[in-house]
């Protein structure tokens, strides 16, 4: 048989595939699946992927699904070390000139953290140097947001989310509001860089291609308000070694904010923390519904 | 921001990825890994993945993952209806003529099933017409192939594989060798058609696309001789109305094979089927090494 006659094979396959979703009631579901068999078999083709490497896929999936649990989600990981979250969250960007930029979810967000009041403390016990971290929830319009909900979350200095420790400890996340002005504080700790997990699949795959585990200090923010696009992103640390090589691609310039360092004092809220401690001063700045597309 | 400039945002994204990849040691994971980015982001960009699409798919795979165990393997028979099996397939066939064609390896086949003699019975009590299976294992070049190890699995009439039961009992599979000629016999049952699991997140894929689970019934062959190239491949049964809409995509036309119906009476093997039987004939066609690829 021809080298022809072989590809002649591969597509009757490939075109076999794509009709047999002809009868999708949904359009969109038939427009995905399609899009996604082509691509999926042209990337097979284009490495001609051998039964070996295909059984490693299966097992490396495999491995995924049952180290994934209500604490570890190894499919996302998948998808951020692979560059899809950010390629997702590029593709979804409303592009408003002035709004706050979006980053990675990530794994670990937890529904219903302890609500926290203006000005108070998320760390809750969770180790490492103070930080205050404080801005405006405004509208790219200029005015104020009041009331926004914040859900802020972070690793502790030893790179850890509460969730990555045996036992129900929740610490170093919170909610809280945004006041009449817009205005948000809280306090917590300085981030600290840290591994994504990867003594799992993922983690094998980052040995295996010379990539590290690393993200950058970050703390993360959720941000809700009626009328306006929720915003999901970071605030970087600036100066973290691993800004430029960030195992999730996460890093955005407008995203790095300087952590200020202080000596033991009064701070900006009227307390004294008893040793050094740090500050950050960020505005998250949202999209209103009127400028999105529709 | 201008619709250019999301794209610019997009197409960084994905270098950064690829680049990601260079410090990679071993070139072939190189090579996969850099196309598997480029096709999975374009498949993203080219249907402008919603975040939302993009969490159904973390779920749709994490589903995927908890319902796989010993006994079943969701995330084959994803690749399988996608038809990323059979594609495999296709690229890895040796198109040398006069071969049997291959087919899809299924996620039913068990290590260690139980050894027959030439001419035993693989059913064991599976539920089915009886059925004769004979045919000569031989090699392109015309010789037979003494001693090949066939291992051989089936659903029942009912359409289930044992291992879809509860309990340990193996049925409907077993391993037997070659005679001096080449030729092999064995007992079964006719083989039903089937569908495979649809109880899972593949199952509600199929449904959601219009699709039926249903495979055309057929018998699974793996024949492996030592200087010849494994051969996993399916008879199917001419005249099943599923054979133009398998679910997986596994149906080559030089694999469809008559099946006779007898009325009670002496079986070529000299034994007597108490009831009626039926039998099919099909010669098993190995590629020798020597006219593989190097
Ligand atoms: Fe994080
Ligand atoms: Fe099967």
């Amino acid at each position: 048989m021809t080298a022809e006659r072989t590809i002649d094979q591969e597509r009757a396959v490939t075109e076999e595939v794509l009709a047999s979703f002809d009868g999708t009631a949904d359009p969109r579901l038939r427009e995905v699946m399609r899009s996604l068999v082509r691509h999926l078999h042209a990337f097979a083709r284009e490495v001609r992927l051998s039964e070996r490497e295909w059984e490693t896929a299966i097992d490396f999936l495999t491995r995924a699904g049952h180290i994934t649990d209500d604490r570890r989600q190894e499919f996302i990981l998948l998808s951020d070390v692979l560059g899809l979250s950010m390629l997702t969250v590029a593709i979804n960007e409303p592009k408003v000139p002035g709004a706050t930029e979006s980053t990675v979810f990530g794994p670990f967000y937890v529904d219903g953290a302890p609500e926290v009041p203006l000005g108070g403390d998320i760390a809750r016990g969770a180790a490492g140097t103070p930080c205050y971290v404080s801005g405006q929830v405004r509208s790219v319009d200029g005015g104020p947001v009041a009331g926004a909900r914040l859900d802020v979350w972070e690793a502790d200095e030893d790179g850890f989310y509460d969730v990555q420790y045996p036992g129900d400890r929740s610490v170093g996340r919170g909610r809280l509001r945004s006041g009449a002005d817009g205005e948000y504080r809280f306090w917590s700790v300085l981030p600290a860089p840290y591994p994504i997990p990867y003594d799992g699949p993922v983690g094998d795959l980052l040995a295996a291609t010379g990539r590290g585990p690393m993200r950058p200090a970050h703390l993360h923010f959720k941000v809700t308000a009626p009328g306006h696009r929720p915003l999901i992103t970071h605030i970087f640390v600036a100066g973290d070694p691993y800004l430029d090589r960030d195992a999730v691609f996460g890093v955005k310039d407008g995203l790095v904010v300087e952590a200020e360092h202080h000596a033991a004092g009064p701070a900006p809220d009227g307390s004294h923390p008893e040793g050094t401690w740090t500050s950050m001063h960020f505005d998250l700045v949202l999209v209103p519904e009127s400028k999105l597309p529709r």
